[in-house]
């Protein structure tokens, strides 16, 4: 994206995915350009027989680097931190890589899957309910995750339950939690290395942000600093004003 | 455990925790010794203030090296093979650790949360249900996870939902079937590399074994057969008769 040596490097993604948008800041901060190939989640592109092919869970992103095939942002991160080191986005050492596994352990587990129960009722639930209930169930058959099938299934029909969405809405109160905590010891979530915990976590805070129930500036002022910091590093910048008129143009 | 030389490992651990297990063995199979802090789950030692202090997720494992603490066992045993390198327990080279990261990341995100339900249901459930309601209430009160907690409130309750059994049960299905198809290519389920995700996988197996809904050595033979070798193992075996023992005089 940001130069034109050939990198070897192919992302199935999605413009509103939040996982998509974790390898994308990445591969900006690194300098690296990519082959992207666009999939539509309103449109279950990826639940195709194409799609499902490249990855039988049916889940974006997927990276290939020169053929080998990468599923899982975090897996994925980790591994583009590896291949193209420089600049670094992990700290040195053994203490340094535990430290962003224990952050993107926490992401995966606790607030990824939360930011979805909310962020479906207020964004893709309201889409699926406008289209005919029998074509979206066949659709949803073909999802391989018996547990994210259910939320796209409660999002179509009678929405998400309200207690999981309070559930939810605590565990997102406990990533702000943590991340303040760990902010103290700032600017970054792992003292003043810039690293794939911010990268990790930055696409989750611009969902919460979004949502009535979140007032980041108010109630969350270490938090909200910390991603206007994210936000105006060049790298991440340049990638911004890309994805918005891409996503606008979808 | 089966040395004497001092590595600076203390590990606190349950018995009956899957989590745990899979550090067990991944230090059992680098023949490394290790302090232990045996901690009870169904006397709720793991949401004592004192352990809050150590991990205020409420969660075990918890491996201290050297004093440089760490959660969550994934990260723990990709930590302890980097640190502790012979026997290597991944692959070589990045895209050797993105295939066991791969694994990790499957049985963290879909096999250990699916095990959980019905394991819940057959296990502790019963035993929550004999204790005060409303010191169980209280109990619970203190987990920081919303979503565990539910869980633990749902055994100890009115059991967990039939539902939510039979979706944990398709993704445990799901995770044998991925087996099987990683072990058309085996012994092991990274080729022939015995790994971190055989042993990151082994204590779920078990768990299922233990279920009546499953029949592993007639329905999902290659699964069963990879067991077998993998209990063979000289120290998984030994660790194996340690942990018996120790689990009939917890």
């Amino acid at each position: 994206m940001n130069t034109t040596r050939d990198t070897g490097l192919v992302l199935y993604h999605a413009w509103a995915s939040t996982c998509s948008q974790k390898v994308r800041f990445a591969l900006a901060e690194k300098g690296l350009s990519w082959q992207g190939h666009v999939l539509s989640l309103r449109h279950f592109e990826h639940l195709s027989d194409a799609f499902l092919t490249i990855n039988p869970d049916g889940l974006v992103p997927v990276l290939l680097h020169d053929g080998f095939k990468l599923r899982e942002s975090s897996v994925i991160n980790a591994y583009v931190d590896e291949v193209f080191p420089d600049p670094p986005l992990t700290p040195p050492g053994p203490r340094g890589r535990a430290q962003v596994a224990m952050w993107s352990q926490f992401i995966d587990d606790v607030t990824s899957p939360a930011i979805k129960k909310p962020s479906f009722a207020a964004n893709l639930g309201p889409h699926l309910q406008t289209l005919d209930p029998a074509f979206v169930a066949r659709m949803l058959s073909r999802m391989p995750s018996a547990s994210i099938a259910e939320r796209w299934r409660d999002a179509a029909g009678d929405g998400i339950p309200q207690a999981q969405i309070a559930q939810s809405l605590a565990d997102l109160r406990r990533s702000l939690e943590r991340m303040t905590t760990a902010l103290a010891d700032g600017p970054w979530l792992v003292g003043d290395f810039f690293s794939l915990a911010d990268i990790n976590m930055a696409p989750f805070v611009a969902r919460i942000a979004t949502l009535p129930q979140f007032d980041l500036a108010t109630d969350w002022p270490q938090v909200h600093d910390w991603y206007q910091r994210f936000r105006s590093r060049p790298a991440i910048a340049q990638a911004s004003i890309v994805e918005q008129q891409l996503q606008q143009t979808a």
